[in-house]
């Protein structure tokens, strides 16, 4: 049975693993009518939504010709008004550089009733699926979490300050400033810190490749590491155990 | 049937709603031994543990007498050589501020195999239950999260910088340390960044102040808000709706 009202719930799907979806999303997966979604949701989760729901691909993935912001806000109204629920599933967390506050509020305007089900963020859980901890007593007392995408197209403008910070440093959707990252490091002589790359995290293809700053860019060519990926800046990135037991003897190391 | 290996799961219960637990989270409980829960964790998840799972509590809430680290360390890798699988339930993620890698390094030391489930933060789904999101594209390019309670007991060293930074600024258990906070805002001339505390994010009991920097601990006091709560600093707070229909008129709200 369809819904009469006119709703959008936005659904965080979590950072690939299609089990680190929460119980609510499942139960809201269930009672949809609409599903849009994009790339980084992992394509089993539609399974949980009913038959008659259609599914709509909205993917923006870097490089490829993608939906516009207004297009997808536009769908999301149009399809409330005509079906009912419409939930908009996301990966990683809906309101961690998911642009979720921007439909969400065009939804309100357009007379939908909205509701948030949050995911599990790729800023912590992709780390920790490496046995990195975003923080860690004694070795941090803080992360600070940083698009690699701006909308100028250049280094986000916070990324000075927190080079130069004890904080963990956490950067999504930033692989292609990988180089420009690093040389900020070096102009603070901070890049002999510990740094991790991380593709497709909690994925069966995950990769990592750990080192240090003044290496990172050389060691990703190596490896061909590709987007999506996760990079993290830090003293925890030293608790990998690739890390500890083979950095520490100056070898490069792919995990 | 009881595994024969000893093994450690640590599995983060979410914020507190009990259907932000993940899939994973589920499907590890049912698989458990021995569960070890916290204040902070839901527990209505224990329901989701064999009967023949003992549970053990080992909250460390505020104030009140707690079981030292130590104490959690050694009960872990006792219980997992006696019964098998144990599952350490901690609310949040363990990664974030939750001394997850210490007791998976204590465990590894042992003999214990270790594994990782990460759960929903409070840094991030507590704000988004008030709608409001840790970045929005033109508000804020990223988020810092800090704890409120360090070692020392005093404010983390991270925060001076924090307060100067364009960050939206997440601090977690630091309710105690309000007042210092916001004092040190005002040293740097930005106490009149919008703020929000929450306390119970997404629990039935939920509560929120929205205000800024300046009249929070004021705000605070005379809402009687207590702990758990989140502090949320950052012109993302403005995006509530309390801020915007009433703090624009100089109204101080509670939501």
């Amino acid at each position: 049975m369809r819904s009469a009202v006119p709703k959008l719930t936005l659904v965080g799907a979590g950072p690939g693993d299609a089990e680190l979806l929460t119980l609510k999303g499942v139960r809201v997966l269930e009672q949809a009518d609409a599903v849009l979604y994009d790339d980084l949701a992992n394509r089993s989760l539609l399974a949980y939504a009913p038959a008659h729901a259609h599914r709509y691909y909205v993917g923006k993935r870097a490089g490829q010709p993608s939906t516009p912001q207004t297009v997808i806000n536009e769908l999301i109204v149009e399809l409330a008004h005509e079906v009912g629920h419409v939930v908009r599933l996301k990966g990683g967390d809906s309101f961690v550089f998911g642009r979720g506050y921007e439909e969400i509020d065009y939804a309100r305007r357009h007379g939908l009733i909205c509701d948030i089900v949050p995911g599990i963020s790729s800023c912590i859980a992709v780390p920790a699926s490496q046995g990195i901890p975003v923080t860690s007593r004694g070795v941090s007392e803080s992360f600070w979490v940083i698009t690699g995408t701006t909308r100028s197209g250049e280094l986000s403008s916070d990324l000075p300050l927190a080079a130069q910070s004890n904080a963990t440093v956490v950067v999504l959707m930033g692989l292609s400033k990988l180089t420009e990252l690093c040389q900020l490091y070096r102009q603070f002589g901070r890049d002999h810190l510990p740094m991790a790359v991380i593709q497709n995290g909690t994925r069966p293809d995950e990769r990592c490749v750990v080192g240090q700053v003044w290496n990172m860019p050389q060691l990703v060519a190596e490896q061909g590491v590709g987007a999506p990926a996760v990079l993290i800046v830090g003293e925890v990135v030293a608790l990998h155990p690739a890390y500890v037991t083979e950095y520490a003897l100056g070898l490069m190391q792919a995990c």
